[in-house]
């Protein structure tokens, strides 16, 4: 494993204050499961009624884990329900034990809570390939059980972290109808699986009472525009995992359509999402991409991932090139539509490029002064209609090449 | 431009004897396009009857000089034809002025060699963005036409190299009918479009005599599993340009179904093809990858581009690690039908994983040993059917890094 001896320069300057949302709580423990001296197991619990959504990785390789949640996400939320997440080993590609492991955890855990089997969701994170030694999980559940508490989210957010240089929390308070609702969450993710480590796995939580058809279309929705729209290095991992999960302790009825209570989810996952992003693998720079005038949607989403995954338009970043070149080389390659001679691109507020030429206006030290800074925005209108697309990403430094070629494992 | 030191680790010990192919002779000169005391300007006159087939960038920007060839390809053949390559200038993104610029070198061509302007293709590779000084190349032809010889194939190479770090060649000899065909051909191409100099353009040549039609299907077949079968980040240049050219010249009739000119031809191109691999910017390591096992012969390509174009596959070869687990990563992410407990790896000949976790025989030191090697091969058998697919690749380096990132244009 390769050590990581510093927090990513793009780190939030503190980690928030996270509220206690009535309903869920928190413990963690030192398993040992791969770690020493560090907490690598979290366990949720949530009160009867809490509605559950999910959504997962689409990766025909998926773990244990995840083929286990996506056939409990949707059943009846009557009784309680729990999370149990460990870090330092992922159980993906661990064959017929893989899902033993899943049973002994899962198993365990609905007894020691009283909660029904077909509402424990598991999820692990680490090195692929190894046995989870689900043991250590389980002998540890009554010390977990008995530190259940609703102040300890943010404990809960460290004891997920694997090659994360820091821990990932987002808050939000919305008022409907003269009540205030919470929503806050956590993250862990760095690279899409990178040093075998990471992964991403996110736990939103709300006192919005929201049936659990609704809550998942609402989750479905708004995860394309946000941790759908995030791209370290176009790996993708074996777990990513994403549940929201909706108490209703605060006694507010919330449909899908709600535009106050989406708008405050919308923010906590894009917040979320760009702490991933700020902690991918080597990164120095944070990179909005935006695609407009695209013909379709689909058009746009497909021209700002292919700028985003390009690995020459990632190191022109990493070395603070304003190299418009490679914006229109990843536009050309992306198959969607596109004509070279309607392009336009502009980094940050300077326009480089248009009507498939420099522009005239150009004035290289301006765009160079944008590439300076940590956040770099992209925008390449395509001159063909009306859609748009933004995405997210990180350059491609050293750092990455360092994390994930300079060590054995 | 980045400075290139060194040649390539992976580079062919020498550059090959190229044989004369009679109906084609080539000059090339000092322009002084961009660079300073080097050739790079190259001129092959064809003689009358010669078929030209050509495969062009599937980029949506391609270049004015890909626009203009694609229109030429394929018309007929009574008389003479001729191609012209600079380096140093891409002529790409260059708005209108682009194609001003082709039609004045296709003029100038056209007129000094007496052929028609319709066969006169041309190629640029080299910076991107700036209109291309063309006025040097016109003012060069009277020298260029003076210089054409046979016998000057191997200076053709070197005059369109840019960032390449070696001269690219290859030729055989087949017997059809008692009689020798010779094929020799040239490439350049080291990364997709990086540093802004790279682009992929490939001239092969044959006296043998095929019909236009017949010479194009030979070639569009061919470009698939050797050209269309390599990559080295992904990125995809707005100028590549691959021209196949039949002279005819040694009177042996050859039809798109004659098994020793196509063997003979395959050979051809896929040295080429791995050449360039071997050029990728910073590679250390030739590698490849090899899907069986697939479901249907598409699925068995992209599962191999999948696991070639992973930046964490390409990165544990660079650290010389035998990393299955991004191999199973990027079989799961690619799209394609894949079932984690079917699936088996290995590198080289050694056996990692099997039905979906470690083999119970796997020896680390095994792999480890293989890794070391700079030709990596790694095998996965999805174990959904009888389709295989093989690409190459490099391994992705801090040399990549340091020719992408660490200068400023």
């Amino acid at each position: 494993m390769a050590v990581i001896s510093h927090v990513s320069p793009l780190a939030p300057k503190e980690f928030p204050g996270l509220p206690e949302i009535e309903g869920v709580s928190f413990a963690t423990v030192q398993a040992g499961v791969k770690y020493q001296d560090r907490t690598d197991l979290m366990l949720a619990q949530l009160m009867p009624g809490t509605s559950v959504a999910g959504v997962y990785t689409r990766s025909a390789t998926r773990s244990s884990a995840v083929l286990d949640c996506q056939e409990k996400t949707g059943g009846d939320n009557k009784e309680g329900a729990a999370i149990v997440v460990n870090s330092g080993n992922a159980n993906a590609f661990t064959g017929s034990g893989g899902a033993e492991s899943v049973r002994q955890i899962t198993n365990a855990v609905a007894e020691q809570l009283g909660v029904p089997e077909r509402r424990v969701f598991t999820a692990s994170t680490g090195v692929i390939g190894e046995l989870l030694p689900h043991d250590k999980i389980v002998s540890a559940l009554p010390k977990l059980a008995r530190a259940l508490s609703p102040a300890n989210m943010a404990g809960a957010a460290e004891a997920i972290m694997t090659t994360d240089t820091f821990a990932k929390g987002s808050a939000t308070q919305v008022v409907i109808g003269g009540k205030a609702v919470s929503i806050a969450g956590i993250a862990k993710g760095s690279g899409m699986i990178a040093p075998d480590m990471a992964t991403m796995l996110v736990y939103i939580f709300t006192d919005a009472k929201v049936e659990q058809g609704e809550l998942q279309t609402l989750l479905s929705e708004l995860t394309v525009p946000t941790f759908n729209s995030i791209t370290v290095d176009s790996d993708t991992s074996t777990s990513d995992t994403l549940l929201l999960c909706a108490t209703g302790a605060s006694g507010v009825n919330v449909g899908a359509g709600n535009a106050v209570f989406k708008e405050g989810l919308r923010k906590i996952m894009l917040d979320l999402a760009h702490q991933v992003v700020k902690d991918g693998e080597g990164a120095t720079k944070f990179v909005e991409v935006t695609v407009t005038g695209a013909a379709t949607p689909e058009d746009a989403r497909t021209h700002a991932l292919s700028i985003a995954n390009s690995p020459l338009v990632k190191t022109a970043i990493a070395g603070e090139d304003p190299n418009w070149g490679r914006v229109v080389m990843a536009v050309g390659k992306s198959g969607a539509a596109a004509d070279r001679d309607s392009l336009s691109i502009w980094f940050g507020d300077v326009l480089l490029a248009k009507e498939g030429w420099v522009s005239p206006d150009y004035d290289e030290a301006d765009a160079a002064a944008h590439m300076k800074g940590d956040h770099i925005c992209i925008r390449a209108d395509i001159g063909l209609g009306n859609s748009q697309s933004t995405v997210w990403t990180c350059d491609l430094t050293h750092g990455y090449i360092e994390i994930n070629a300079d060590y054995r494992s």
